[in-house]
């Protein structure tokens, strides 16, 4: 199973693979696709239809996960970032994925505990539950990232429709991360036996 | 010189082809794709983005007028709107076509010499200069009817980046439906000659 976390922007999209084998979660690779603020609209919005169609050719991911988005309080930057949006659910759709869709309130919620968690908190939890040598950067590919994150916490039982199966406990993601900590310590302990 | 004018929306997308030949502008079709709220949100993109696409096949456009949105009050709106916007863009430069826009109140100034004209009289403009029999339906499609107007009113130095050029003065129009209305009761002398 793999997953594609799209963070849609007109200047820059963010995107996190991530691959479940098992009970494991690998990541994959995550990025930024940046359009150039002096190109034309068009032009922007194809390279980022275009960028998004290569990824999905290349890792051939079972579900595209996009932020939901409600209301934006600015109308001119729902209307930038709903264009970049309608041509990111267009690859996936023409591509056939499964679309699931979290608001960044139960993304904050499922990762930390608390819809109203900060950014770093956000990143920290995708670290490790990633087993990431650092935090993902850019912000938008560690969004990315946690939608993916997000989803492996959420459950299997979804609609084509996105609609997200119930939030997994915190019980759920303490027993990953003692999972992810002990095949760190293991990792380590590996990569120490190797050097000495 | 073919122009195919869209007025994009997740519902309904409306679009109108007029055909410029030497001094005289030509409806040749007009109407409206809409997509059923019930279904996903990346169908309804793909439908829209099929459907001009094949509009562009079939028609052959050589430029794409589209309204010039800068803010919209309602965040959700923008969003809704931006992504269909999005994906007719897209088809637009999958296809190579130029792209012009223009503001609301750029083409109620063109069309009716207000840019606070209501629907009805840009309507009814469309009707005279285009020689329509009766005022072009849906909304919609009257909207993307009167950019095609708009753009032919505004002379033909452009931009590929959609820059319009200077707005014809009434002088311009008016000489225009003047030439319009001749060719009606010309033609109308060769229905009534053709029927007695």
């Amino acid at each position: 199973m793999v997953l594609l976390g799209i963070d849609p922007g007109l200047a820059a999209t963010g995107f996190g693979v991530v691959r479940r084998e098992r009970d494991r979660w690998r990541h994959v690779e995550h990025g930024c696709i940046r359009t150039k603020a002096g190109l034309e609209l068009g032009v922007r919005l194809l390279q980022i239809h275009d960028a998004v169609s290569e990824l999905i050719r290349r890792q051939r991911p079972d579900v595209m996960v996009l932020e939901r988005l409600y209301q934006l309080r600015d109308g001119s930057t729902g209307l930038s970032v709903g264009q970049a949006m309608g041509v990111v659910r267009l690859a996936a759709e023409e591509a056939g994925l499964t679309l699931a869709e979290y608001a960044p309130t139960h993304v904050k919620l499922t990762l930390v505990g608390n819809g109203q968690a900060d950014k770093q908190q956000v990143q920290f939890m995708v670290q490790r539950i990633l087993g990431l040598p650092q935090p993902p950067r850019p912000d938008h590919a560690a969004d990315a990232l946690a939608l993916c994150v997000c989803y492996l916490h959420s459950g299997l039982s979804r609609t084509k429709a996105g609609a997200a199966g119930p939030v997994a406990g915190p019980s759920r993601i303490a027993a990953a991360l003692a999972e992810d900590e002990r095949r760190l310590r293991e990792h380590r302990a590996r990569k120490a036996g190797g050097a000495s």
